[in-house]
């Protein structure tokens, strides 16, 4: 094996640590933004779909998504996924791509236990996290990165704004939707605030997830190349930018700068950019982040108050809306030497160049194909769930807390907590 | 330096800042699983093993581990350790070698202050854990990766789930016993539950332990090798199968799945598959976490139920159950390949290949020789700690907190401790 | 791009992640040394330093450090700093070298929110916090890494005791003189403790610091050498020794081993060794440490009880008086083959070469200089905006805390927080 196949090992080994390491960030933010009395239960979801996804993704999930050139679904390696010949194989070793590629995945599930806080049922939760990373995830991931489809249409989605986030979204939409409000979330109607109690921790998170999301996206070149630099650039204008922007707009809109909705502003940049952050600029990444710093409000605002779905950590203004948008934007921000990134891949298959619009085009076909399907299969999951085991917590546990109900413990023994 | 070693530098290097890492990961999980009242002093219990292990190893540990060719101890370097000429000096550059080292000395010692934790005086603290740093882990550092007489027997242990977990957990299980329990911990001989007062916070610290294993781990090659992959492969299958076990029988023994057993459960994983991380597959791996997921609750309620040792934060049940058991289990689970790695050394080496059985003798010999040595001194060192200066806190100091008794100060001035 | 370059690359962009990742342990050192009521308002300025400063630092930040080859200012790459060629994009990629840099710059002003915590108006600190990153930073910063006059000097501030922390520090002590003591800081000029409110969260922070500050040190580098283990050796024995020296000097001057002192005692070393880590040896690192262990427990006694400036966290006694004494220290414990190596560049720019004395005087030198310029800068941001916008949130807003009275909220909405 030659060095610079041993450096792209070394460069996607700690790439994969720093996504791995998301976990941590996301369990920080859901945590800190939802209540004291489901505290320990929020952590056992975070563990726990990090777990469950990399079992079922080692034993089936990666067969699924990298199993041969079926355009739809993979087809071999079910458990035993080093069996199989892929090309990401040969530059780096079938291992070290597996890994990079479990922690991706877990990713995705972890996203819909924030939506879903505080209500849902631990057994339920179990049973849809696996399901997310066994069949929903490798699926439209095969379709994006296995060689599937959307991949040979020239879909451009370089780290995953619809490949996870989208993915986690619109699950989150759906689960968030059918489980329905917690109690006394809405009083005549109307929304209530339920504030997170724990900022600091929750603000640990986001700084988690910023700091892991340069392994997410830089990472995500697999490889050690010079535009290693330019990604990071892209990556953290378009947080900084969302963030700055959030800042102000909720400035504006509330009579004061606001907390958490800052904090979600940095994901919300770091989300949008995570499509394109390979192929947009430095304006076009702060053009991104600036869009989705408002967006991300917007989006939040109109779920609590019009929609009337609650999600507790914003979850579906992070995830899914900047998602989506981050993946069309790229259509729109991306530069010359962008788009001849993106047609060198499809000269190579033999594929015919495509324009800008029609590669925004395409960007679109992909959203739109990866929801539909997302949605179909999120709302089988969850219906299915809430009709045979249940999906939500019983009234009487939503009250006393799920810490206290579904594991008989407190997250914070030596301390008094207000029964809100 | 040509460029495949300046790699190996960097690899070494990143995966040390990992395992340095791994001091925030273990405050983090004993402060949690603690109660409130004792949180600042535990935080300078980890701050303070780190330093003083750090201080020594540099000064006198180093030259007794790596020091010469004696097979129970070695003998030069004392003072000036990058004067020494080892073998893993070549491959490396000396202060490199020496630095991964360092962080890897300090983990041992940091196991013992969670077994210990809320009643040993902090005097006695900082005497003992600087003497596991500079006599009990560098002697046995020395049978097993210094030259010793272990490592010439061909006995295997990857990344220390001996050398680094049982060593600080024979420590951890004697000292707990010296020590004693703490006040209330049993009433008429049963055991009372001290549940931890910051379950969040110790998640982070399992999360933080579980992201620097794989610096632990995989950085345990000190070189960049396509086996990294599978090293990061098994060490997470292993976790995710230990804790999933940890939750379903714990749902099955409790009736409710437990948060911090579970997330020891975790921990238990990554213990136990440290030593053959490299040689068992991914399937042994699941093993190897599934047993250890098991045995990490029976450990604990049985130190807790019938020997009544009093050990906080389940110290003893991770590093000193699975560290011994994922030894063992090595030589059952080891692949064929595996083997033969074991056999290059020792052909290479002038000495006779092993079978098999052969193997899991000589780890079982390994696990032996460390538990006997290491018990011996921790015996020495706590008792006489406890007929000279006193190792436990007087009953009103245990009574008030360590915090305000040894530091006067509390870890959360702004709110309402409960006197628990 | 050849391998070697490529490798660079690649150590660069981990050092650069992990430099980043100080902004999570600043933001938690602050948020625990500082009280409940006003958390939120510290983690957004913490935020907020880090946007705005990548923000600034990107459109003309860059241009006025590494803009060419004026001795006391660059005059080029206004808005478009990847248009330039400075001698550091040749060893690594443009964007390499700018993303390095921005999140070097952005923990400089870091430093100033902990100094001015729980009175400073958050409008006032977005101001000043862009204008550090804009007019304060970057032209020291030229002087020192970007070709400026000091350069030419031989002045050697390896990682920044003097380029970062220096200048975070003097902004801090003009800040916090200026902006006033908090309410009931002083009572009848004795000044009053006021404790943090969550210490674990403060020690978390540190551990973050200690971990990143391996990517800082090791990470400038810029390359991939042998030296790297030297780095890391120093860096680490001087923040054990301080972390020791600060203990034992604060139990002898208490009678208890203070704990957030010690805490500090950790940034100090770190701080101290920060100048001199690659031209300094393991005894001299061990000096530095154990000096900088005892400064900064009398700094911060001094600024407290003497000088009357109440600086929450110690940001002045850590970051200005061992950034500054560090630097000199540097000139007193360089070893003859660090003086070879400061001399090397020297000679290569065909300047004279220094004995250690006039190598001494040099770095007295480039102290003195940045101190002036950053005092008087800081003098006229500070001065002017308190006599404009206002420095000072009001004195009700203060007694009600900043999180309330700015962002309209509480960061621990479920528990009670005492009202101090």
């Amino acid at each position: 094996m030659d060095v610079s196949q041993l450096m792209n090992i070394m460069w996607t080994m700690v790439a994969a640590f720093l996504v791995f390491f998301m976990q941590a960030g996301f369990a920080m933010v859901e945590v800190g933004f939802t209540r004291a009395k489901n505290a320990s239960n929020i952590i056992m979801k975070n563990l726990m779909d990090f777990v469950l996804g990399s079992l079922f993704f080692f034993l089936i999930g990666f067969a699924l998504m990298f199993g041969g050139d079926n355009p739809f679904i993979g087809t071999s390696g079910f458990f035993d996924p080093l069996s199989l010949d892929v090309a990401g194989f040969d530059a780096l070793a079938p291992a070290v791509f597996l890994f990079f590629h479990t922690v991706f995945c877990a990713t995705a599930s972890t996203i819909v236990s924030g939506a879903m806080a505080e209500r849902t049922s631990f057994k339920a939760y179990l049973i849809y996290s696996a399901l997310i990373s066994l069949i929903i995830y490798p699926v439209t991931g095969h379709w994006i990165w296995g060689g599937g489809f959307l991949s040979s249409l020239g879909f451009h989605d370089f780290a995953g704004s619809t490949a996870v986030h989208s993915v986690g979204g619109w699950c989150a939409l759906i689960g968030a939707s059918i489980v329905g409000p917690r109690m006394g979330k809405y009083k005549d109607g109307k929304p209530q605030a339920i504030p997170g109690h724990n900022i600091p921790l929750g603000a640990l998170g986001v700084f988690i997830l910023w700091f892991c999301w340069f392994g997410f996206n830089c990472g995500s070149t697999t490889a050690v190349v010079p535009e290693l630099g330019h990604i990071a650039i892209t990556t953290n204008l378009a947080a900084c930018a969302a963030t700055f922007v959030t800042l102000a707009f909720t400035w504006i809109l509330y009579g004061k700068p606001d907390v958490s909705m800052s904090l979600n502003g940095s994901l919300a940049g770091l989300v949008g950019i995570t499509a394109g952050c390979d192929v947009v600029g430095p304006y076009g990444a702060i053009a991104i982040g600036a869009i989705c710093g408002i967006l991300v409000v917007l989006v939040i605002e109109f779920l609590d108050k019009v929609l009337k779905i609650d999600d507790p950590v914003g979850a579906c203004g992070v995830h899914l809306a900047c998602g989506v948008v981050g993946t069309l934007l790229t259509g729109v921000f991306i530069t010359k030497d962008g788009l001849e990134v993106v047609n060198a891949g499809l000269l190579e298959a033999g594929k015919a160049a495509l324009s800008k619009l029609e590669f925004l085009g395409v960007q679109f076909i992909g959203v739109a194909c990866v929801g539909v399907y997302v949605c179909i299969m999120a709302f089988i999951i969850f219906k299915g769930l809430a009709l045979t085991i249940g999906l939500r917590a019983t009234a009487e546990e939503e009250e006393i807390g799920m810490d206290i109900a579904e594991h008989g413990t407190s997250a914070y023994s030596d301390f008094d907590v207000k029964p809100n």
